[in-house]
């Protein structure tokens, strides 16, 4: 009997629903609350900055399915299904009894997962007469899939793009370009909250935080002209659950359930993707699967955060959410893992984490390269620097297994492929890449500040 | 109903057999020369340079199945089959009646169809006591696919990669480390080959055929040490054939036949690869397709080459091979598609064009880089600066048909992707790229030297 490496659905069985975790979690998330009347948010008020079919599935807490419209579903075919993998290779490697699956959604034409919520987001604003969609980037997985998803749909796309990562990663620029982005290193001048950023802090090397903060003002102040995230908020996660009910459907191709459920976590989009739609099964005690999220060290908010209503971008343009935060002017290290630099968590992930429905664990970036590196020359796909925290986590549950035997299945999201990172990996070999441990204090007057 | 965007194969589908049209191609090639004695080749001749059983395809005239061994197929299930695709969204943008599908081959994890022949290449090493393979590498596919391939199977790798590509495409010479290779830029000191063609052109930026030269020395000079090779030979060819053989299954799922298959050509292996499997019913005279290579029109060796008996290297130290060649001194210009710079074709290439069982054509390097984004802006596949070549053939042939309001199949290889080589989109976006043409003098002069 041959064995099975990847799992493969056919285009039929592309999901037709995404899963909308908020109806059915055991306690819903606190209401974001806006900043001004200290009310909690309509979605009335976020039509201004959103398209107003996403501003209500933000809200959404009624619907556990919602449709994925056909244009989209028509998009999803030019990528999807992806390959749920069995990584033996890594298993052997590391000698361990735990079956190690992983949702390859690398293979998507941008590199990334991003791309799931880009197309829906770029199709709302096309439905709804919008000639503009602006952004926010940080290692540019994001900004290339909006870029491509707006040229999809014939909208106008500007990025704004973390600076550190234009200068790191001038390639995701380029590939912006090449779908005829706009593409601004932030802070930039042509904002007001970049300027002001940039007077308080001349060498500001840019955040999601700040990035976030000029693409909203840009969406407010240009007419047809939406903003569109690509993590961090309900409905970005909502879109992402494409992943899950794929992996879903491919782990019972492979007639198996996983016991834990991994994916790397930056504002929680990957994560939640992959993770929501297999815990809706612990919600009705049918099943109890473990759910990790890995974040970097360097920006610990699941893990050593603290819960509380904060701002989503460094300038306090958006509503304030309760969230797990380090405070909206934590300011990440330059770790390569650009994905994972922000501050703060999704309100639902927050709410679950709260609830011991999910764990966290924090990712040294060594380690992080360790594991991509293991992972390259076993399974030969380099990973995102952001996807190999999953993959230490996964090795770190994989080796737990190996002590006590246990032939666990664990699932990983393979969020992103790293080739375009290579100038970090050639960091990494050349010894040139350190930990960034932050201190209880540091935290602390971020959190104060 | 539905349309289907993406074919894929079951696992079990992935073929057991590969196609060697040297069996049934009406007129055999004629024998490669020994360049010392000047008689034909045998199989022992070439175990100094190649693994026994590569030598022995290499010539095989009569087989014209060869057993795919399993562990080959193995590692093939590692990311084949490859996608089919049916183009909607180009044929949309060209406005024509063709259908137009593309074999995707770069969704590797290299990013090109060149692990298809470095698996079997490092595996049948590595069964006849291998411990080191050596290579050249042009634009830096194939070097990245070998340095892997030779890490699944516990080989070592040393690679010379062409100098311009080394320096123009910094990113694969760190995918080749991250798989552990040794990476030289070529031409070097390190040989005797390198040294010559330095003391002769101090500047010299290299081509396939300096870095072939080297190649070869180390594996003659070094024990334990056999030359792979990524194009051009026959037994590469005879492996790619996984693409066409694939491709005619999913062609069948998709209820077509192709009219035309493209593909773009350096060597010949990801052209022979796509259309000889589907060539063998043109022999049988149950089929009457067209087959179009796409070459640079900088190094246009099939429509103004001499079909004659020539070296496959710059210093001469390979057989002589009776192939269409611009002449081994040849030096092509610092094109993009460093793929593709290569003097000679294959010799089973050779002897179907000397037939006219397939045709040729070339591009001007604007016309591909003006192709290859119009395929990024529709179908979201950032072409390889290769691919593109290929791509502009289509997109003349897909016009023709809606000038004659044919609905005409083309069928082409997407051999790569491009987000390695943004830096040359990016020299194209600012208008930095130009045409190459070349003089018949220029050509004449070539081949007398």
């Amino acid at each position: 009997m041959e064995k099975t490496k990847r799992y493969m659905l056919a285009e039929s069985e592309i999901p037709r629903r995404w899963y909308n975790i908020q109806a059915e979690m055991p306690n819903k998330p606190l209401p974001p609350i806006h900043p001004a009347t200290k009310q909690p948010l309509s979605p009335e008020d976020l039509f201004p900055i959103f398209a107003e079919e996403l501003s209500r599935q933000e809200l959404n807490q009624e619907d556990a399915w919602i449709e994925i419209p056909e244009e989209v579903r028509e998009k999803y075919k030019f990528y999807r299904s992806t390959p749920l993998v069995r990584a033996y290779a890594l298993e052997e490697a590391l000698g361990t009894p735990a079956h190690i699956y992983f949702k390859n959604e690398s293979v998507s034409p941008m590199g990334s997962h991003k791309l799931n919520s880009a197309i829906p987001q770029a199709y709302y604003c096309k439905q709804e007469g919008v000639k503009n969609v602006t952004t926010e980037t940080g290692a540019g997985q994001w900004g290339a899939s909006l870029a491509y998803a707006a040229k999809m749909f014939g909208l106008e796309a500007a990025v704004y793009q973390v600076k550190i990562s234009y200068e790191q990663k001038p390639y995701r620029k380029s590939i912006m370009q090449t779908f005829g982005a706009q593409v601004t290193p932030s802070p930039s001048m042509s904002t007001r909250a970049g300027k002001d950023i940039l007077t308080r802090t001349p060498n500001h090397q840019g955040s999601l935080g700040t990035a976030i903060s000029e693409a909203v003002e840009l969406a407010q102040t240009t007419p047809d002209c939406k903003y569109t995230l690509g993590s961090v908020l309900s409905h970005v996660t909502l879109h992402q659950t494409v992943i899950g009910l794929e992996a879903e459907k491919q782990m019972e191709m492979a007639g198996e359930y996983p016991d834990v459920v991994i994916a790397c976590f930056g504002g929680g989009s990957n994560f939640g993707g992959l993770a929501f739609p297999f815990m809706r099964h612990n919600f009705t005690g049918e099943r109890q699967t473990r759910f990790i999220a890995a974040e970097p060290e360097s920006c610990p908010k699941l893990t050593r955060g603290k819960f509380m209503y904060d701002f989503g971008d460094e300038a306090g343009y958006t509503p304030l959410l309760p969230m797990f935060t380090l405070g909206h002017n934590f300011r990440p290290a330059n770790i390569h893992a650009g994905g994972l630099r922000y501050h703060g968590a999704g309100v639902i992930v927050s709410q679950l984490l709260k609830d011991g429905m999910m764990e966290a664990v924090d990712i040294p970036q060594l380690e992080s390269f360790e594991a991509g590196t293991l992972f390259a020359r076993t399974e030969g796909i380099i990973p995102a620097p952001e996807s190999c925290h999953a993959i230490a986590a996964t090795i770190r549950e994989a080796l737990k297994a190996k002590e006590t035997g246990e032939e666990k299945v664990i699932l990983f999201n393979l969020s992103g492929h790293g080739l375009i990172d290579m100038a970090s990996y050639d960091k990494y070999f050349a010894g040139d890449l350190q930990n960034h441990t932050i201190s209880d204090a540091e935290i602390a007057a971020s959190l104060q500040s």
